[in-house]
């Protein structure tokens, strides 16, 4: 078999179902739209009578595997323009005859055929059908407009996925189904986390272990602001339009922002906190003493989001940013890149991302600042970088017209990468708001200003999160650390109230489940809410003053003592500040 | 001297003041508007050329000490409506004439002389003007519009205090005095807890120290949440209009709602969370098992306020409640009521809010429900309420017409009166969301909601509670519990930073004043700043491994070891938690 490349593949696969949909259905009046390659496989669009089923696609798959044997060879033909309309109208295929309508008129018009079936296509293609692999899964079927525009014909699109050989096929129907089972969407519902309603789109509704998820994430965010200085501060949310036209996020931002009308003044509900902090930057006097100064803010954003970009936690319109502004000295960003990527990589190690990716964007041609405070700066970001030694990539010219850029992506347990943590630096606001400090040597300079997060979005990462952890969260953040449960309520309730109060005596959290229900059930149930522990209290335990204990994801228990179990779970809930910080 | 009433005597005194200004300034010509008695004094507006100042009140205040002493008789004189226009007219009293003009034309009008001033007056008055006590003071000048319409001339109006006896105007000067000095808008800027911006009107900026005092409020409620078991959501903000007409506050709040339009769908700025909570409840199947279910919301809210009626952080635009609300079965009322009752107390006292009054407020004449759920609802409270021993106050037809009430009032150091904690029942949202739950026996029932908060709005709150402590607040909550003063730095900072680490390690929050000022510049600033503590440390001190230990507003100091003042602090900082709970 020649070797034909993966793209190439994939497009005569397309071809190949095409073919397999005509065979299967010849009495519909079948249309094809487009079918083209796409990451991990490939879709087309049909436009037929009969609603295809998910028992349709397997059939589909046999046709076309009987096709592959039929070993049919796979003919270029090339067409002038008109002959090619003319050779669609007579089969009928009036979506082709559009795409070709489309195409200038001097250009040659190329068709593949196989056997009975010819499609219009630019090819390469494999030669023969059998030069095909069978590793290949027709997924699902999809509605979509013809050519993207709603006003247009709804086709039926099969999407499928396709690969080399069964071996990489397997892993990545093993990813998706990963993927499927740790969806934060589907979690977030069977954990009883969060969930949406149709009057505040893209707005989660953070039910009671939802909201404890992301309180304790603002509080390990606050006990690391501890260690590092920051000070946190409470700003409004709805403010004159006035300040967005200083901050600029009118001319940039507008289209993002909910405006309100009050007392004939126009405000509008904060995107982001960074004006807010400039204001009170400004309101007070400040010397190079008090630099650098970090003001964090865990206020709540809004921004509009067109209603088909939004999905789950990861694209809301309303979310908290582990926000933060830094005003200090041009002379003091090394230093302080130093102190943030260590908080960087602290952080994300707590959470148990290793995989860590860091970016350096630099100075776009269209930039504000002249080339000296550039150089300053970005010399500065790649000094810093360079002594945090972990390898960071360069991207030239990519970053933000009012200042250079360090982001930070982390790869989840199923190897794919987000982006958390920002570091921007700015010598654009501080204009904009005329800030000033005092200098040692008494003069008036203009600070520069670092917009930086670790989290990100709040709401995004916990998306990210609960697919990362497929929702069994560590110890220390589980809204219930542990399940009780009683033998026999008669007996045993007593002992398991009593063992509940001594651990919720050193802040756990206790959950007794005494419902009239079987222990199979009980520990069924305990399983699918991802408990941490599961303590199960019988007549042994209660004489021997113990627990029978079994770890989430684990099938044996063991018998341990009252004093032994307070020992781990509080050893365990030290976790919810990192080891760096845990002595002091 | 015969017993005329403070109310008389205020009147005679408003006339006297108006007398000594016309005496006071002959040529200018003095229009007077009205004069009426308001609590604790008079006013008097009056519109003349002459600026009058802060000087000039006491000119007036001496004046009328005069008047006093010539012992003028005060005579009532009767005229027709027309004589008085007439006779006012000729005096040129131009704003008395319009006033007489808006009496019905068949009434007397009544004048009173004293010597040769005579004004418009419905009496009654003191017989003559050396029955006027001195104890008086005139306070301010302030501007107010004619017949308080802003289309109309400004007047201005001189503001005084009067008493009976100098005794009790002493008092009520002092209490001036020290309102004065505790204002929380004043205190708020000095102790750098918070201020305000043009762009965001009535809405504060928390500064560090605020937001820290905010959110340790926050915690503090949270810590009774988890003794209680109220369970915290988080909930969107911005929310579809359909919600609101489903509330009920498009039709009865819509004049304090912030809207903004997206996606020609119209969105308003959620004034109060409970529709939020109600769609919660919705989404899931509760049975009678899960009551009462009390969900807590710290979501931020937003109420449009008129720029007239916002102060400080008493009335502001923005707030955060420790809003509750709690769907029960009817029959859980008095329980929860009692449970209620027992949080609040515990709260107020953990804050030195001893003198609290309990109101009920009964069902109004115009009503939702039927008289037996009435009746039931508001027995259960009368029964809570007696139960609780609390004596309380019966406010007949007072309440919703959604439901009976319990407010209650607290006392601050000022013996002001402020309405903190509300409970309020709730038959008529469970109805408009079409609230069920599973009975015992099976069937479907409506559940009761009680809305209820503790401390209120928490802005509000940090504004009462500014002026209750004049700003020193308790070490547990204290934003600095303690600044360390090292006599020399060469000498004792390493010293004090190493006493610093060991407290911090005990999450305690110190600061160190190493600036190179003065120890007395120092000591002042730290009273200023109404720190709980001040630790000095010299050489003795670090040879002894001991503190010089100052407590705020103490003038004595005492030497005590490190570990004396560990324990103390450490004990101190345990009273975060009310003592009932403290043991646990």
């Amino acid at each position: 078999m020649a070797e034909f490349s993966i793209d190439t593949i994939r497009h005569s696969m397309a071809h190949l179902m095409a073919q397999a949909i005509s065979r299967t259905w010849p009495d519909d009046h079948i249309q094809f739209g487009v079918g083209p390659v796409i990451e991990n496989g490939f879709y087309y669009d049909v436009d037929m009578e009969h609603r295809l089923t998910e028992a349709d696609l397997k059939t589909i798959e046999k046709t076309m595997k009987k096709i592959i044997k039929e070993k049919l060879p796979i003919e270029k033909k090339v067409f002038s323009r008109d002959e090619a309309v003319d050779f669609f109208k007579e089969q009928k295929q009036e979506l082709k005859v559009e795409l070709i309508e489309a195409i200038p008129g001097d250009e040659e018009i190329t068709c593949y055929q196989q056997g009975e079936f010819i499609d219009l296509c630019r090819g390469p293609h494999v030669e023969k059908t059998n030069q095909i692999p069978t590793s290949f899964k027709l997924l699902s079927v999809a509605g979509a407009y013809w050519r993207g525009d709603e006003n247009n014909k709804m086709l039926q699109r099969v999407y499928a996925v396709a690969f080399k050989d069964k071996e990489e096929l397997k892993s990545h129907l093993h990813f998706l189904e990963e993927a499927k089972r740790r969806d934060h969407r589907k979690l977030g519902k069977e954990l009883e986390l969060f969930h949406f309603e149709k009057v505040s789109p893209a707005s989660p509704f953070f039910m009671p272990k939802g909201a404890f998820l992301y309180n304790e994430l603002v509080e390990f965010i606050r006990r690391l602001y501890r260690k590092y200085d920051y000070k946190e501060v409470i700003t409004p949310q709805v403010l004159d339009s006035d300040l967005w036209h200083t901050s600029g996020h009118y001319e940039h931002y507008k289209e993002n922002m909910y405006f309100s009308k009050i007392d004939d003044r126009e405000y509008a509900v904060k995107p982001m906190n960074c004006p807010c902090h400039m204001l009170m930057f400004a309101h007070y006097k400040y010397s190079y003493r008090d630099l650098p100064l970090r003001y964090a803010d865990f206020g709540r954003l809004h921004r509009y989001e067109k209603a088909g970009a939004v999905a789950g936690l990861t694209r809301v319109r309303t979310f908290c940013q582990d926000d933060a502004h830094i005003f200090l000295e041009l002379g003091q960003i090394q230093d302080e890149i130093m102190k943030l990527m260590d908080m960087f990589f602290i952080c994300y190690d707590h959470f148990g991302f290793t995989d860590i990716k860091v970016n350096l964007s630099t100075r776009p041609e269209k930039k504000a600042g002249d080339d000296a405070t550039w150089d300053t700066a970005e010399n500065a970001l790649k000094a810093a970088l360079d002594a945090s030694g972990h390898e960071y990539f360069i991207k030239e010219g990519d970053g933000a017209f009012y200042g250079p850029k360090i982001d930070v992506e982390i790869a989840d347990a199923l190897h794919r990468y987000h982006q958390l943590g920002t570091i921007q630096l700015d010598f654009q606001l501080p204009d904009r708001f005329n800030l000033k400090y005092t200098t040692q040597e008494g003069t008036e300079a203009r600070p520069v200003v670092i917009h930086r997060a670790l989290l990100g979005s709040l709401e995004r990462f916990i998306g990210v999160y609960i697919e990362h952890t497929g929702g069994a969260f560590p110890f220390w953040l589980a809204p219930e650390q542990a399940v009780i449960v009683p033998v026999r309520n008669e007996s045993h309730l007593e002992f398991a109230e009593e063992v509940k109060a001594n651990l919720e005596r050193h802040g756990l959290r206790i959950r007794i489940d005494d419902r009239n229900e079987s222990m199979g059930y009980k520990t069924r149930q305990t399983q699918k809410g991802k408990i941490p522990f599961m303590l199960v209290i019988g007549d042994k335990e209660m004489e021997e003053k113990s627990v029978s204990i079994r770890k989430y994801g684990e099938r044996a228990s063991e018998s341990i003592s009252l004093e032994e179990l307070t020992e781990k779970f509080v050893s365990l809930n030290e976790e919810r500040l990192p080891e760096k910080f845990r002595d002091s």
